[in-house]
């Protein structure tokens, strides 16, 4: 007898966890039917930013398998069909074809539930305005796109200086606007510290870009056809053709929440290891709609990642298809691209590991990522920290020029492992003068990083 | 009361140690007396082919430190002084002065052997006429570049494959030679399987270079003048203005072992972990001239490698100088640049796995260093051994393009922590679409050992 399996959303998460089902149960077995709101599926939410910069020329770049495609593998795929009611003790879901405006509730044996995130629109005069875009759907670029060819003057305002915001930035200095950015924090990406934050602010001001620090929006002005063209921040205004909103994003969990399905203090649900919803047996949730475990603090974090979404999808459908797989958590790994700084992180900052409990040294040193002597040996900044006395690695930033970025999967793996700064002191890693210094970088960060340890036992 | 320690060899492990122990023990606590046969100290072998080939516009640029700044730290650096003869029950070395002749004894309390690694040179008929050249010290170097100005022609050949050779085999193309390699071998770079050597000749080939293998050299022809024609292989003959070994090298432990100081089945020094030279609590060695220990395999190995030097050398003058570091042993790690290829391994091979016992799955996948759709994104190949049902990870090797080669890092590490395939997968590494596809491609490779490794229990 073939079961049923809904899953709500077709974006990573869900497509991969059906994708993975259908590799485990053929079509007799398992229905796999799946709910999107949206013309897309299966696409690179990270690659937006670089099509609306022109880094990738087409949309369908993004997209690495089409509605025809998952089609094509058995999967029952409903575009335009939003979900608009789970009813978890009678197994089924309410859902709306966005064409027809039809109504129809689907029965499910398992269900899946991959509603990824919504931008932050803080609730400010002109907000919706048109003009006024976030970047997390391919709906959403393609509206900015077509907003930026019609825009009426050259004037952009990125509001927030996360990892969108700051992509969008260089993204909309490309397309031949001007742009200022605007940031509650010191520094942009706050997902690092401030102290190597102010690299990027740095970076950004030398390709001309207006950064607008410790300051918060308060409405933005809009014109009578109701089109944004100012953003306003009390003290002064900017004017603005284009707004883009990097405030980040929220779990889309309005549907979960109504269903009583166990919600974080970030609003994600909560899973278990194999990422079945906490206390469900029969319902699943991974991607942006989740919370993870922070290996490093121990605690529940939300960090919408599509390389998260697409392991949550893979484990998922490893699980709805009668397999077994888990997801342990995360270290909090991430890598960016700024004009040409390369940025990452891993592990906690400072004040994460303050929050946690945690006492620490911190070092920071400059190296490069070549051996010195070799053409185009580019400087890089490392900042490590450890804790105290057990010299334990509890994180790493990085920023530098080509070849910096994914060092930071040295401290990523190290972190996992659970290694002493003094182990890895020892780590055998590539060396040629091409790659690294005959110490790599993060060595030298390590072997610093011990020192400070034993001055402050 | 001032201890002396003599430390035999003034590149990268002997400086390091001099240097280390300086930092810890004053002038007036610690006498450091250098004994160095060549013209220089503190120098990157590795960078020489760069330089041949004319990345590296000057020689100085791969001098770390000079004598002169050495000697201002209070080293006692004795440069064209030859070691002859270590007197272990004296305690003293006898050393040459190259310039005067003059032979002396020099007493100590401490003795550091870093004598490095000589370039093998077998008995070949005309091994030893003129424009035939090693390339392992910068004396080497400053040769083989001033017999590159006055050959007569513009036909080279390398003999040998490693990654010196195949370096100094692009090195001389860049310098405008015709060049042909010839290697014992079925594919260049044996550290790498053949399945992945092919990759590497074919660019090789793709570059002009003529790869020869199978092919074992019989004797090397020489004019009149003594100065190298041609390179013989019994089959064939291949015209030859200058001649370049890479046939690696092996360690300069003559005086060691005169000494009757314990050596390993490859002729390296053996220590303990802390570099001391086993059963002799006052004489370390590291570098080129000793053997490590190889985590994988369990046995010993000779790995000469500027970073390891560079470590051993920190270690040794930590112990000299009364604190207290070790060296836990490799992964067997090294990344190397081909012509436009990144070329990386680390751990066992599939021949060292069988050797030490350890019966493996093995997958090779095809993938790109950056999300497929951005632009520059390059195909990579990676190739993966997992131990059967432990699923351990047990080796890596990497060809591909730009940002391929430092990925081995990654598993370094995991071969370091001895990580699983299965617990590989969940690695948070750092992901966006200009650094790597949403699952990085060792993770891919790690996906499918895991399958296979399931399909071999």
């Amino acid at each position: 007898m073939s079961e049923r399996v809904v899953v709500i959303g077709g974006d990573a998460a869900g497509m991969a966890a059906a994708s993975q089902a259908r590799r485990l149960k053929k079509a007799g077995e398992l229905e796999i039917v799946v709910f999107e709101r949206g013309h897309f599926t299966s696409y690179s939410a990270c690659g937006i930013p670089y099509w609306v910069g022109g880094d990738v020329g087409d949309r369908d770049d993004l997209i690495a398998r089409t509605p025809a495609e998952h089609r094509e593998r058995g999967i029952d795929l409903r575009l335009r069909t939003e979900a608009l009611e789970i009813d978890v003790p009678g197994r089924r879901v309410r859902a709306r074809d966005l064409e027809s405006g039809d109504e129809t509730w689907t029965g499910y044996d398992k269900l899946v539930i991959a509603t990824g995130a919504a931008p932050i629109r803080p609730p400010l005069p002109g907000i919706d305005a048109a003009g006024v875009h976030g970047v997390q759907t391919l709906d959403d670029g393609q509206e900015l796109i077509d907003s930026l060819d019609s825009a009426r003057g050259r004037e952009a305002v990125v509001v927030g200086a996360g990892y969108i915001g700051v992509e969008m930035a260089e993204a909309l200095i490309n397309r031949g606007f001007r742009v200022t950015m605007i940031n509650r924090g010191s520094e942009p990406m706050s997902t690092l510290d401030p102290d190597m934050g102010v690299l990027i602010r740095k970076a950004m001001q030398g390709m001309g870009i207006s950064v607008i620090g410790d300051t918060e929006v308060t409405g933005l002005r809009t014109d009578g056809e109701g089109r944004v063209r100012a953003v306003g921040t009390g003290a002064a205004e900017y004017p603005a053709d284009i707004v883009v909103l990097g405030l980040g994003v929220h779990p889309a969990t309005d549907l979960a929440r109504a269903a009583g399905l166990p919600l974080g203090a970030y609003g994600g649900l909560l899973t278990d290891r194999a990422m079945r919803v906490r206390g469900h047996e029969n319902i699943w949730a991974g991607g942006d709609c989740v919370e993870v475990l922070d290996l490093m603090s121990g605690a529940e974090r939300h960090i919408p990642l599509g390389t998260h979404a697409n392991k949550h999808g893979q484990i998922i459908g490893s699980g709805v298809g009668g397999d077994y797989a888990t997801f342990p958590g995360v270290v909090g790994t991430a890598v960016s691209k700024v004009c040409d700084l390369e940025v990452a992180r891993t592990g906690l900052r400072e004040r994460d590991a303050r929050a946690a409990g945690l006492q620490y040294v911190t070092v920071v040193i400059e190296s490069t990522s070549r051996a010195g002597y070799f053409p185009d040996a580019a400087p890089m900044t490392v900042k490590m920290l450890a804790e105290r006395r057990t010299g334990r690695l509890l994180g790493v930033q990085i920023v530098g020029r080509e070849g910096a970025g994914k060092r930071i999967d040295i401290a990523a793996v190290a972190l996992t492992a659970g290694m002493t700064v003094e182990q890895m002191i020892s780590l055998d890693l590539g060396y040629a003068p091409p790659f690294s210094p005959v110490w790599d970088p993060v060595l030298v960060a390590a072997r610093k990083a011990l020192t400070a340890v034993r001055q402050h036992p």
